[in-house]
């Protein structure tokens, strides 16, 4: 069995557990990913994507349906906040979440990519000594910025253009804010905007001037899709330390995966089901 | 393959349909049901049964979700009707649903109990001028007392220890109402109570005197579970026309099929997954 292979998929029960995701336009990828893990694991769940023109019913279904977990993207991660019993410290940190677990009708939030960011500014060995710039100022961004901060990372910049998010983001965590990177030429670069993105109307940019990544130590990409971003392939090209988008996508999921199941997959198992989750989705 | 076999099931994708079912006790049988068409069919479904302490949440859920369809067991057949937009012919003429279809938000609610009870009436040619005794008053003896009446059986019984709901079934027909079936001698007999029900309190008995249906030209039973219940046990023995339980499941959820679906399994194709449901279900 290769990895764009999945091993047989159970036909669901009665007491089959669903798992779901809301986002404005749903990917493949967490369907894909979760349900080769549960025929992997041999776990009687099922996953599947959903969006939802009105959130609090979707929600109140995600309730009253018993409906386990929930995986939530843009652009409900702010305002499903309220929809919820609890809100924990990852959620609560960044006020986004992007994961709700169902326990008996009790509801708690979460976010796993605050999580993951962290988890992966750590195993990358990244010095908090170095001077940072995140470029964005959204959902991602949030993340990422409240993870250095608890990282101990005590000098970077905001850079985004919407100066309101980007001040208010920047101010909260007690960085500074910038339109753009002009001259700066920071250790670490972070990417959490949509530059790069396949499809998107910056697919073939930097988010940054190329002398800037020529110039930083490590990069780092949240942009999953495609695998290979420009900013990436520059990096790489001088050597640099790179995080990639696929990274930190597949560890918020497998985040996820145990928050709803209670089993931690391997990061072998992580790394499989996420390549297979890529390989058409 | 064999009829305890199913075809491999798809892993589901973001573009999957789910059709629920909502019940206090769910079983297997719609799951079953429908998951092994689904497979047989070819066609991008998923089915679960689901059961809910909050109806209006579940169905807040199923639009909010664009969940395509549920089916909808006891006690939620009457709740549900204040739930949805348009209460079709079938379910309106007995105020009692079992099938909910989602049309982009718009909630229809259907009757394919009624329907299925109907056409069974005709299939089996059961004539219109025999008197007859319906026992029971709950939701199934709705559907089966108001296929009578338009089917144009013109004398008959609700024989139901409950009278307050007895006596206003039958007089909503023109029919009349008795607490039990005393020394009648109907030529149709209908059973819509629990009685002969598996791991209920009257598993082993009929629901009239053992007289009654050695007297009668056709027993219709409603319990499936299980397939030969006592009653239909003595009517087979003495030679009696037979409609059983079985047949009015599969018949009403291949009814559900076709809604959510589109799709008419062929008769040899429902009597596959019906007898796949009840294997192990």
């Amino acid at each position: 069995m290769t990895h764009a292979d999945s091993p047989p998929i159970a036909m669901p029960s009665k007491d089959t557990r669903l798992c779901i995701s809301l986002a404005a336009r749903p990917s493949n990828l967490g369907t894909r990913f979760h349900n080769r893990l549960y025929a992997e694991l041999g776990l009687d769940f099922v996953y599947k994507a959903f969006t939802t023109s009105d959130l609090p019913a979707a929600i109140a279904g995600v309730r009253g349906l018993g409906i386990r977990g929930c995986s939530v993207s843009m652009p409900f991660k702010e305002d499903a906040l309220a929809l919820v019993d609890v809100v924990e410290h990852s959620a609560d940190v960044i006020r986004s979440l992007n994961t709700i677990v169902n326990d008996d009708g009790h509801l708690s939030a979460h976010n796993t990519d605050y999580a993951a960011v962290a988890q992966l500014l750590a195993e990358h060995g990244v010095p908090a000594g170095a001077d940072f710039a995140v470029c964005g100022s959204g959902g991602m961004a949030k993340a990422v910025v409240a993870a250095l901060r608890d990282a101990g990372f005590e000098r970077g910049t905001v850079v985004a253009r919407n100066e309101a998010t980007g001040r208010e983001l920047a101010e909260r965590y007690g960085y500074g804010w910038a339109p753009g990177l002009g001259a700066a030429r920071p250790r670490l670069i972070v990417n959490a905007t949509s530059v790069g993105m396949a499809g998107g109307a910056g697919a073939d940019e930097l988010p940054v001037p190329g002398e800037a990544v020529d110039a930083a130590e490590t990069v780092f990409e949240v942009v999953a899709t495609p695998a290979e971003t420009p900013l990436l392939r520059r990096a790489r090209a001088r050597g640099l330390r790179t995080i990639t988008g696929v990274e930190v996508q597949a560890l918020q999921a497998a985040g996820q995966f145990e928050l709803y199941t209670g089993v931690r997959p391997t990061p072998e198992q992580v790394r499989a089901a996420s390549e297979f989750a890529r390989a058409t989705a």
